[in-house]
């Protein structure tokens, strides 16, 4: 079938809409009918070039809402008209990842995923008869895409999916590594380096932890009143204090904050994240993403005095078993989503909708085909 | 009153045997008698020169057991005859740090402790009217020692003071990192980097864990033989190896580990032990103490895709509460020392137990004055 499509067909350029082709689903395969799209930090990351594992052409997008339109053989836990968030961690419930109870990072299609390929060494795109690769296992960019069953999660159909496609990345991985990964508890003190889309989603999953103190770190303090909208209690440009930003926290904390996250993918603000954690105990997570080959580093003396560092991908959250009920906290209003979309735009402005973020100007632009 | 002590008069030379003078123990002080004292790396670093925070003239040594000989105004937890275990990291009971529930990092003496200074600010050492300092609070090179009484762990008198002075330092270290700091579970499978006395304690931690596998690395295979006595399943010099380290760890482990341990203090091995940890899990734990100024790095996607970074200090364990029952569960052979114990020298031959710890002669030499 014929689907329109923001293609990037090479690295640094921006994209073009083509009418692709997209083949029909195979065996344990979906397609899906994409409603809308967020466009994230991760998709312009590879589109720059920057990511080493960047491969073109191909069609960018994971952060989707979408709507089964038909199922391959086998398909069992979906079915057409299902409404669904394509997952680009996906959850296969029986590989060693997913038994063990410890992590979200089922690795049962992550070969051909990171190829840009279906399980199968196949993509399902095409362009006169031109091979076009997919992108995290999602390719939101596409009207019509198509995913393995087991990156899908089946969701309430009552969520509007131009909102809920943000929980497909962003939102969910900013409150999961509050929630899933450092656990924060009530009354414990936080610091948020960064108020992008996944910063401010910390901040929420903050305040659903019933956080003491939030303090949020930016060097564009035009995004403080968002994050103190949001619930931050501090707001805290590092422009306006000429000392390493981690001792400014550690003096206005009395020793430290309890938890940390790493919301840019800057290597010196994750150090300065793990460094502004209180002796101890306190636990720093790094969210962002950082540039290809660059390192982290601190004085080992950090952890031996009770520091811990830690990642988060995804929030720590298995897409489908616990992805539908972020969905259904969205639904009761305790998942603040509506906020983040800043600006909606046509698939035909999608690279509009990129310099938008490039220039700090929207927290999230939603795509609506 | 006089005592025998070995002091460090300078960086970098031998300790010399004095007859020092030893102040009565002030407010909240107790004087002890020390019977055995380990020599321990820490020692050796400190007397190196190579330690930032160290300070001459000393008396160095913190593994030691000794009996309360008399006690200052106010003591109330020890008496005299009491048989105790001095403390470097005390616990005050009533700290920020003891009353977190998060850690045994009292803080309650630090700052005169890092000085090595009592808590008052003045020295109980001396010789021929000139100050000789403190170290780590606890000063076991010394015959007669005063310690603060927070800093004193009693313990059951029907222990040799002679092994369970190990107990004091290295043992008790490796063995609570891995009950205390990793909380290492039944079946796990463990590496552990260094066969010192710590990293020898970290594989008996790991048998009382019930640790399914446990991989123990050093290059010097003569090690290797007490490691297996003691549980270990797997002996690597990475010698023997042309390949990274981790590599070699993570090809034979299906993955990597659940748990690594540092126990040497190599920034460029606390690097491998964290990248021998499995994707999604797995943990390290550093326990060496790394030279002055260096670094560890890694990139941050080893954190993001699941891996925790942590560190150890006396193995989590808080002193005065805890330490006792690990006295306990000596005498009631679960934790081996006597093993540890290799060699045992008079007072006047300490520099050449320095000596045999550096050729890696010994796995601890013990004085007995």
């Amino acid at each position: 079938m014929k689907s329109r499509a923001a293609v990037a067909w090479e690295k640094g350029k921006p994209l073009t809409i083509e009418t692709i082709d997209v083949a029909p689903p195979k065996a344990g395969e979906v397609l899906v009918r994409i409603v809308a799209t967020g466009v994230c930090h991760t998709d312009a990351y590879t589109l720059s070039g920057d990511d080493p594992e960047g491969l073109f052409p191909v069609v960018l997008g994971h952060e989707g809402g979408g709507i089964v339109e038909e199922i391959g053989a086998g398909v069992t836990s979906v079915k057409v008209g299902d409404h669904v968030i394509p997952l680009y961690t996906p959850e296969c419930g029986v590989c060693k990842f997913c038994t063990s109870g410890k992590t979200n990072l089922c690795q049962a299609i992550r070969a051909t995923q990171g190829r840009g390929l279906m399980p199968d060494g196949t993509s399902r795109f095409s362009l006169d008869g031109k091979q076009i690769l997919h992108y995290m296992g999602t390719s939101t960019f596409s009207e019509y895409t198509v995913m393995p069953e087991i990156a899908l999660a089946k969701i309430n159909p009552k969520a509007p999916l131009d909102k809920v496609c943000l929980l497909g990345c962003g939102i969910t991985t900013g409150i999961g590594a509050v929630l899933n990964t450092a656990k924060v508890e009530p009354g414990a003190t936080v610091a948020v380096f960064g108020l992008g889309g996944i910063g401010l989603s910390v901040v929420q999953g903050a305040v659903m932890a019933k956080a003491g103190r939030i303090i949020v770190i930016d060097i564009n303090p035009a995004k403080f009143e968002m994050a103190r909208a949001l619930g931050a209690t501090d707001c805290i440009n590092p422009k306006d204090h000429s000392g390493p930003i981690q001792q400014v926290i550690v003096d206005m904390t009395d020793g430290g904050v309890d938890y940390s996250f790493e919301c840019i993918g800057n290597v010196n603000l994750m150090r300065s994240a793990l460094e502004c954690c209180h002796k101890g105990w306190g636990e720093s997570i790094i969210i962002g993403v950082a540039g290809a080959g660059q390192e982290i580093a601190t004085r080992p003396f950090q952890l031996v005095t009770g520091r811990v560092w830690r990642g988060s991908a995804f929030g720590g959250v298995k897409g489908r078993s616990q992805l539908p009920d972020y969905v259904e906290r969205y639904l009761a209003g305790e998942i603040k989503v509506d906020e983040m979309v800043t600006r909606v735009l046509p698939l035909e402005q999608i690279n509009e909708a990129f310099q938008l973020m490039h220039d700090g100007k929207v927290i999230r632009a939603v795509i609506k085909f």
